[in-house]
């Protein structure tokens, strides 16, 4: 039986891959009386009088909705939120599983702005955050700015930020085996979706001063048609591409220090990896086929190559940072998941490969280890 | 400690009632594969090419959403949708505990009819029903409707529903009691918010024939000012009141042989129970304080007393209602929850107390009688 058989045949066998459960149980009339009707009223006098206390008497302490309108779908695209519920309802298991946060799912049937931030905007007193999932861009800048405008609850799209921030923290082991400083680097990034745009701001917040972005038509500099920019592109043109690089992706990679991939299966040559800097870093994160293999990456000169996939050294996953990230920013009781927060978070991840363990074939540390959630946890809480 | 401190203490130390659970654990890098990327897209891809088998892969076979805008929480009011969260916690547990039925309790933070109608549309997809909670009259029969047009899952107001169906229940067992027929009963029914409209509306459907309203001003009747009238008051009133009696809450008692509270403390005397028919039914149920005490119903000569509470005798409590309701509803793939099901259900509630155990003072099933939700939820299937 293939992977996807047998995906298929487990996801029909767990009836959902996730419950909600009684934490207080009801099996005496007693019980009943003070989980429900009548001792219940007590704490909702209690919170009408002081709407704080929602975190000491409900599960809006430890609890998140995982909120997505199903437009951008892993590699799948825009199909729609009865099929994005498998991932909503993986990335709740992970949520519970990795950082012991109770985690909703919620599929919206809509993939209007306007009505997404206001779907958002009134299911949000019930929960502690909001894990914003697989909404296309730049629709999703928009959307995740606007509701941390308004909510005084985190919210964090993870397709940018907890990618973003696995990112950064193998660029930071990878810089400590290359010797490369950050001021001097030069990174080409191919993609600029959520990840790709999120990636460059938060190496930008990190220190790094020359970044190159490319899209699908090529890099994203001055001498582009104004009509291929959508607002965000415009943006991040502003901050990046200080040397005014133009044409393609060949073209900002050459000479670059480290390339950082979340675009298309088999979009980087051998030629162009060979055109980089010597020690050149790659992280080829397109699921499933990477733009580059790693073997042939390392064959044309590479010295780190990362990929999103567990059968390669380096897998680049957010699950290192997601969990943690709400784990502290409940726990914290943050209102935002604030850039500080992110580079902690990134130091952190960074941090637990020692210096012993640290070495080409691994700058990560693994999905499963149990310190990492932790980790993050305290990193977040420190900074809020 | 009396019972809100005690509460409030145990509010306190659960840390929220309710909690996400993984039934897909992820312990490994292939559990990882297979639960989420790459293997969850399988399940991905097979339901946006048929929306329907989200019922085999997801949640969504055996989830509901506990939906409030906080505007009707017990006896307390509007007291908004982060207060109206333990309500709806605790109701998530009692679906669970009952009916094995996984429920997300969702507070929303509006009181707009359009936009709970928007929100409630939006978050639909994720969830295989909707459990109405704690919304004001009248605006929760036009929620109500309005998503019962329009959603292919079912929409239930347990307040209304969940309520006429069991005392409907207690009704049927009652009769059986007092040898009344249906067809000659008068009823008097106070309280005309959510459960009283619907309590009315059932019984007729049941068959009864003279059931007169009350509000806070008085019976429901032509020569009330329509100005005090609501919208569905008046749609109430061409039903209703078949002998067209009109003045107080005494006046619709004269000569009644069931009489329904749905109101407020103490708001019936003994001289009313007095001027009912013989052998009178009174259930009382505003809570915690009844519209008259079951001791002084008794003495002022009813025959059957119920209550809501459960430190009298025949309780009428929803529990044994709304868990069979959606379990049998998601197991039969019920689109709607129809009159035909709501009357099964109530026969079946009242034909679990057996000939011999029913008597004045047990005429309805234990809240903890482990054979309800499945004999309710095989009435609902039959129904389908």
């Amino acid at each position: 039986m293939d992977m996807n058989e047998k995906a298929l045949k487990l996801h029909e066998e767990w009836k959902g891959k996730l419950s909600t459960e009684a934490k207080a149980h009801v099996n005496t009339r007693e019980d009943l009386a003070l989980a429900y009707t009548p001792g219940v009223a007590e704490p909702c006098r209690k919170i009408a009088e002081d709407k704080e206390l929602a975190y000491k008497y409900t599960m809006k302490q430890n609890t998140i909705a995982v909120v997505s309108d199903g437009s951008a779908v892993l590699g799948l695209g825009n199909i729609g939120p009865e099929a994005a519920m498998p991932v909503m309802e993986g990335k709740a298991v992970l949520f519970k599983e990795f950082g012991g946060v109770n985690a909703v799912p919620i599929c919206l049937d809509t993939q209007d702005t306007d009505e997404i931030v206001k779907a958002v905007t009134w299911l949000a007193p019930s929960y502690g955050g909001i894990n914003l999932e697989d909404i296309s861009a730049p629709r999703c800048f928009e959307i995740e700015r606007r509701l941390k405008e308004t909510l005084k609850i985190p919210v964090f799209h993870d397709d940018q930020h907890g990618t973003a921030i696995v990112v950064l923290s193998a660029i930071i082991n990878a810089l400590k085996i290359t010797g490369k400083k950050k001021e001097e680097c030069r990174i080409a990034v191919n993609g600029s979706g959520a990840a790709g745009i999120a990636i460059t701001k938060l190496l930008l917040s990190y220190g790094f001063k020359d970044v190159i972005l490319c899209d699908r038509s090529g890099v994203i500099s001055k001498s582009r048609n104004e009509a291929s920019l959508n607002w965000i592109k415009k943006e991040m043109l502003e901050v990046t591409n200080p040397r005014d690089v133009s044409g393609n992706l060949a073209d900002a990679m050459k000479g670059a220090d480290i390339f950082i991939g979340v675009s298309a299966p088999d979009s980087v040559t051998q030629d162009m990896v060979r055109s980089m800097n010597k020690d050149a870093i790659i992280f080829a994160m397109a699921n499933p086929i990477p733009e580059i293999m790693p073997d042939k990456a390392k064959e044309a000169g590479a010295r780190i190559v990362g990929t999103g996939r567990s059968d390669f050294p380096n897998q680049i996953n957010n699950v290192v940072a997601f969990p943690g990230i709400f784990k502290g920013a409940l726990e914290g009781r943050a209102e935002q998941i604030t850039e500080e927060m992110k580079l902690a978070a990134a130091e952190t991840i960074a941090s637990l490969v020692s210096d012993e363990e640290l070495n080409e074939d691994f700058i990560m540390p693994e999905a499963f280890d149990p310190r990492v959630a932790d980790a993050v946890a305290e990193a977040v809480k420190k900074h809020i």
